[in-house]
C-alpha cells in the first residue's frame, strides 16, 4: 500500500436545511473521514467544498466556498415592507450571487395573508443594483421560494424600466396590474446590466403560460385562487405580448420561463440570460467537475434523502458529475429511499445521522457531531 | 477476482429486546448483505446464527439456532402463583436451556408489591425436573432478572431437598426464613440431577456475601430495604455455613456466586456446576468460535450499543471470539459510543437503524425492514 496514490475523497454536501450550512456539514464529514483514516493508518486526500442546488442555501454555500461574507443590503420584501437582505460576492469581486427568496420570498411574507396579485420582485432589484454598484461581471440569480408571479417586472422596474398602461401611467406592482400593460419605457434602464453575464439557477422546466405555466403550477402555493390564477396567467400573457413586440424575443415557450412567477421573462427580454440547472451552475462556479472528476470516493449529503433528491438536487448533480468509477455515498438527516432505488440511482450507500430514537429537534441540535460520527463509521467501513 | 475465495461473513446478532428476536435480526442482516452482494456482482458466503449473552433472549436464540420449539411447562412464579413457563431443548434432545427469569423473574411479579424475603426459585425447579424427565444430558441455566435472594434453596427443594429448622420442620420459602436453617435433608434429592452437566450463564463476579454480595448488590432492586438486605445476607450466610458443613464445598467466595440471589449456591453444593460468562456459554453451544474464527467480516447487533455492550454482552463476546484479521461491524437500534471508544474497542464501525427522526415505537414497529436496509448500505460500502 505504501506506493499507492492516496485515496482521493471529494466531500460535497448540500446544507442540512434548518440545521447546518453546507460548509459546516462538509467540515464535519471531513473531520470524520480524517479521524477514521488516522485510526486505520490509511492515507487519504480530502477535498471538501460546500455544494448547493440553486435553491435555499446556495448563497451561503458559495460565500463559504469563496471565503467571503454576505453583503447586507436594505431593500423591500414581496409586499413592499423594508427588509434587511444580502448578496454574496466572490473573493475577486467578479461574481455576485442573489437569491430571489432573499427579497421576494414567500417565507418573508408568511406573517400576513398572501397577496399573489400584487407580490413583486421589486425588492430583488436593490440586490441587483448593489451588485452592479460593486462592479461585478457576473450575477447568479437563484430562483425558488418566491412569492411573486410578476414576470420579473418588479426587478426590471428597479433597474429603471417603466411598465405603463394605455394612459401612460406606471402600473402598480405585481402580476395582476399587468393585465393593463400597454407599453414599456426602457429609456432609463440601467445600462450596466447589459454588460454583465447573467445566469439564472432554475430547476423547473415549466413554460411561462397555460396549464403548466407559472400561474397555474405555482400560483396556488403563493395564495392564488382559481380566478387569481387565470388573471395572473392573462397578465403574464399580456406582458409576453408587449415584450415580444418590443424586443423580438419570443421567450414564452422556453423551458424554465415559468419558474419563480416568470421572473426570467422581463430580464431575458432585454439582457442575455442563461437558464441553468442550479446544481450545474453551482458546480461550474465551484469548479466541482474538476474536484469530483478526480475523486475515487465522493461523499455528499443533505437534510433529507428521498426520491426528490434524485431529480435536480445536489445528490443528483453529484451523481452526474462524478467520475465513472467513483463511489458516491450519501450522509443525510433522514433517508427514505428503498434499497432498489438506491442501488439503481448510482448511489453506493446512504446513511442517516440519527443515532437511535430521536426527534427532529434533537437531531438538529446535534447535527454536526452526528454527521462526523456517521462519517467516521462510514469511512472505517469503506477504508477497512 | 474470479479466482478468489468468496468473502466469509458471519452474522451473529443479539436480539433487539422488545422488538425482534436474534434469529429475525440475523435473517434481516443476511438478506441485506445478500441483496447488496448481488447488486454489486460480488460473491459472498454468509453464515448467520442468532447470538445471546446468557440474559433475556438466550432461550429464544438457542431454540431458533437449534430449529426447535420452546417446551411449555406449568409452574409457579417467585411468589407461588401459577405461571405458564417454558424451556428450550436442542434438536437432539441432549441439552435443555432454562432462564431463571421464566419462573423466578422480577417482571413476572411486578404487578404486586415486591416481597424480597419470601421470593423463591421453587418454580424454576419444575423446569429443571421437566428437563430431567425429558432425559437431557446437559442443562444450561441462565441467571439474570430473578426476583429472588434464596440461595437457590427453592430450586433444590423442588428437586427433593428439605431445608429444616432446629425442630425439624421444613422452612417456609424464600431467603428470609433461611435464618432459621438448622439442617438439610437431601435423602430425597433427585439422583438424575447428579448425572448431567450443569452450566450456569453468569455475567457478574459478585461473591455470595457482604458489601458486594447478592443481598447488598441486587437486593434493593428486588425490593429489599436496608434491614431486609442485612437479614437476607445473614440468611445466605447461614445457608452457606450449613451447606459447607454438610458437603465440604466452600463456595461463598467464588466469583459469580452472588448472582441471581445466590442461586448457584445450593445447586453447586451438591452438583458439579460450571459458572460461565453467558456469551461464552452460548458461543460454545452454537459452535460460534468456529463460525467467527473463519470469518473475514463479522456483523453483530443489539438493541442498544453503548459502553455496557463492551462488557459481558454479545458484542464484547463477538469481539473476543472473532479472528485477529476479521472486521467487526455493529448494527443497532441505537448507538451511543463515541468514535474513540468505538475504534479502541476493536469495532470497525457501528450503525443505528434509525432512518431519521423517529420514536422508539416507530423504530420497533419497523425493526426488521430497517435492519435489512442498514445492512444493505453497510454491505455495499464494505464490498464496494
Amino acid at each position: 500500500m505504501t506506493s499507492q496514490t492516496p485515496l482521493q475523497i471529494a466531500i460535497v454536501p448540500d446544507s442540512f436545511k434548518g440545521s447546518a450550512r453546507a460548509s459546516e456539514v462538509a467540515g464535519a464529514i471531513s473531520a470524520g473521514f480524517i479521524a477514521a483514516a488516522q485510526s486505520k493508518g490509511r492515507d487519504i486526500e480530502v477535498t471538501a467544498v460546500p455544494f448547493a442546488d440553486g435553491g435555499e442555501g446556495t448563497l451561503e454555500a458559495l460565500i463559504d466556498a469563496w471565503g467571503t461574507e454576505a453583503v447586507p443590503v436594505d431593500t423591500t420584501d414581496a409586499i413592499g415592507r423594508p427588509v434587511r437582505s444580502r448578496l454574496g460576492l466572490s473573493a475577486d469581486g467578479k461574481i455576485a450571487v442573489v437569491e430571489a427568496a432573499e427579497a421576494a420570498g414567500l417565507p418573508q411574507v408568511s406573517d400576513v395573508p398572501r397577496r399573489p396579485l400584487v407580490a413583486t420582485t421589486y425588492g430583488l432589484g436593490a440586490l441587483v443594483v448593489k451588485a452592479l454598484d460593486l462592479g461585478v461581471q457576473q450575477i447568479i440569480l437563484c430562483l425558488g421560494g418566491s412569492a411573486t408571479t410578476d414576470g420579473g417586472t418588479g426587478l426590471l422596474s428597479a433597474l429603471g424600466a417603466k411598465f405603463l398602461d394605455a394612459d401612460g401611467n406606471e402600473l402598480a406592482p405585481g402580476g395582476g396590474p399587468q393585465n393593463n400593460l400597454a407599453s414599456i419605457d426602457v429609456s432609463g434602464l440601467d445600462a450596466r446590466a447589459a454588460g454583465i453575464k447573467w445566469q439564472i439557477a432554475c430547476d423547473v422546466t415549466n413554460p411561462l403560460l397555460g396549464a403548466t405555466g407559472a400561474a397555474a403550477t405555482f400560483g396556488p402555493q403563493k395564495g392564488a385562487s382559481k380566478e387569481d390564477v387565470a388573471y395572473l396567467d392573462a397578465g403574464l400573457g399580456r406582458l409576453a405580448d408587449v415584450l415580444e413586440a418590443d424586443t423580438g424575443r419570443a421567450l414564452r415557450e422556453q423551458s424554465g420561463m415559468g419558474a419563480a412567477g416568470g421572473l426570467a421573462l422581463s430580464l431575458g427580454s432585454y439582457f442575455d440570460v442563461d437558464l441553468v440547472p442550479g446544481w450545474e451552475l453551482v458546480a461550474e462556479v465551484l469548479d466541482a467537475h474538476r474536484i469530483l472528476g478526480g475523486a475515487d470516493l465522493v461523499i455528499t449529503g443533505e437534510g433529507r434523502l428521498d426520491s426528490q433528491s434524485l431529480h435536480g438536487k445536489v445528490v443528483s448533480g453529484v451523481l452526474q458529475a462524478s467520475g465513472e468509477g467513483a463511489d458516491v455515498i450519501v450522509i443525510a438527516g433522514s433517508v427514505s429511499l428503498d434499497d432498489e432505488t438506491l442501488a439503481q440511482s448510482g448511489i453506493l450507500s446512504a446513511y442517516s445521522i440519527a443515532p437511535g430514537p430521536a426527534t427532529l429537534a434533537e437531531l438538529s441540535a446535534d447535527t454536526l457531531k452526528l454527521v462526523e460520527r456517521t462519517a467516521f463509521s462510514v469511512a472505517r467501513t469503506y477504508l477497512r
